[in-house]
């Protein structure tokens, strides 16, 4: 069995929280393709350029993460590449009704490609990426929540 | 007893989960009346006019549902029209938390008109408006979502 | 349209949170049938004839109300008495997953007859018949959670 | 690869919701263990033999499934068997927060066998085992909502 | 023990509910210091000086109450000021996530400093200054909402 | 000011999470007053006195901690040792609207008392007891979920 697991996101910028999940995903599976989304109309910190050269540098290693870009639907992705799984982390209720209709949505689209749930590390249920980036805003501490390379990216976006 | 029932929403635009509250009410009430609010400040898909117009196509069938659009607070319409309930779809906990807060805020407004939720047919009880046009964006199949007047629309103004 | 709706529950004993809901329902509806399901295993304060009478006396000024008391399938007694809907308050949170999931049982069996949920009024939102019970034990003062004969009732099941 | 999944649980009796999880990881994983928990000191009603051969029959199409019991800690029986994921089905909030709290106690015990959640299929997503017997033993309809062995054993169950 | 509260929040207008759990927080603690943050990026309806104000004349018979502004994380804020705690309001759900993702991040930057929560009064547990001022803005009564000095600068932000 | 808060709770047994709610509440309050509430009809497994030693043990350190135990309503202990307030801890949702619950119905009893709510540790947020009497009966691994004298008397209760 050689299966191919799909971790889509946003990744605005990789935080300990998805690196956690990452991990777990290339624990089991053959290969990991972490996939950062380029649909949102939402301003991102980073470009897309940026945050795969982040999630490659901190995944680097892990020999079975591969990092892509994707415009469209996820399952036209997953598809694609011939994924058996998307893998999601699970952080807390709103997340979990949100990734609930999006499953929902997906399973409409294709049923033969199945979402697992992974729950975040307790230390990391709270972490999220806006989080991180409004507390480097204000030059607040944020080395336990994300990689080091990535503190340096955000020290520089928010310089001065 | 006449009893008139309304069903507001921004319908932006009717999907299946919509139709399915809208049908539930029309069984039970004498006179449905479907409401498109346009208050919202949110840069809508569909103009007014045109959602008024995919609900009366998908609705054509119930002959006790009309279809209104009105600027300001609902308790104000529902008034005037005399209805003596408001009806609302309730799907997940989130849903359910915001429908807690407007119609806590209504009844202060005016304690007379009872808001009834409706909980979704479980098929659709993760579907959106929103949702369904991110899909739409990129192409994907969204018949089983939607009555085919509003497939249609979405086509043409998604298509380039 | 002469449209009867079923207001059903252990009400052991009936607070003003249940009161609420009544009166509510009897404002929209023709007819309400209160009742006492005599399903559970759990083991009642109050016997069913008890609360029957209980709930007979605090609704004697609605005319429209009448309590009855049912062992069996819910959806079956809505069926024999003709009614159109069942009408449940809802409360917080895990009430409403509890409720949705009833509510996903009765249509299986009969989709013909519609749950309508009202809220409770904020300031029973979080009353419940055991925290009156755990209260009125301890010999704590409830009289704003009940009505002053369901007071004395559990002042007599509680004296020693 | 060849990835053992381990899927626990009462059964009390199997329901479709059930079957829908287990079907969904046996496409994904080589070998799917369904594991009968014995450790609760809730009174069951089908004894653990019962439950173990109702779910071999109606997993009986699955090749990848076997079917087994044990009393303990789950995490003892998912290192004996070599499993490297548990697979848990998700229906609503209380459902999701009473797993977190499992697989992070599991995660203490051991952090090598993750565990995977799987959304149950939406018009399964309010059905429990408990809900199944309380239909069942008032004669309401499950055909539905169980496998039709199932829906036999509850019949033989409850008939008087 | 000389302890000093903050009590954080935008303040867009200062509600009934804003000023309950100030109240409370001024009865436990020696001081409350009520910061209006001024990190957000939405756009306001009230100027910060004009939020200081209202919030100053609504508390003005709390003499242990003072009212501040502040640019940046609270923490910094917290500590500048000396003090042992945050104070903050919980209503519902989606709140309570909240508020547990931004205290799990200010544990990170000063676990010296404690959050309190504290539940607001039943009757305003679905107020918030959003649906204050969608209310005021279409000409509703807010008088049991907010206290009069607001009630009058909303009518004067919305006069035509 | 010299204020002293109540921590209640059944406590069979105390865990980390527990002592990590008195402990912040004891870096505020001059004085905590644990009470081992002794009304409930569950079945327990440490004995009143047996929980009250472990939780003097346990909190040794803490100078200005006692322990206590109580039979009867919370708020009259509290308006009893003339406490200002109740420190409760908060995990998740379903603690959430339960300790909701509570706190409404204890200010109906004795609205001078005001209820803090403490947010539990990240790692301890999933941790109750009866999780740990879970793991312990089957041998599994507390030694990071409780004190090493609540561990020993654990293994004590299910040695065979």
């Amino acid at each position: 069995m050689s299966k191919i697991a799909v971790v889509p996101g946003s990744f605005d910028p990789i935080t300990y929280g998805h690196l956690d999940i990452i991990t777990r995903g290339a624990s089991i599976f053959s290969e990991v393709y972490v996939v950062v989304l380029n649909n949102s109309s939402k301003n991102p910190l980073f470009s897309v350029e940026e945050r795969v050269k982040l999630i490659q540098e901190v995944t680097a290693h892990l020999p079975n993460v591969r990092v892509e870009t994707f415009s469209g639907l996820l399952m036209d992705y997953a598809q694609e590449v011939g994924a058996s799984a998307i893998i999601r982390g699970l952080r807390a209720v709103s997340d979990f009704e949100y990734e609930m209709q999006i499953t929902s949505m997906n399973r409409v689209l294709n049923d033969e490609i199945e979402t697992f749930f992974i729950m975040t590390k307790n230390q990391y249920s709270f972490l999220s990426s806006s989080i991180v980036k409004e507390v480097a805003k204000y030059g607040g501490n944020i080395g336990e929540l994300v990689p080091s390379q990535v503190e340096q990216a955000l020290k520089e976006k928010y310089k001065h």
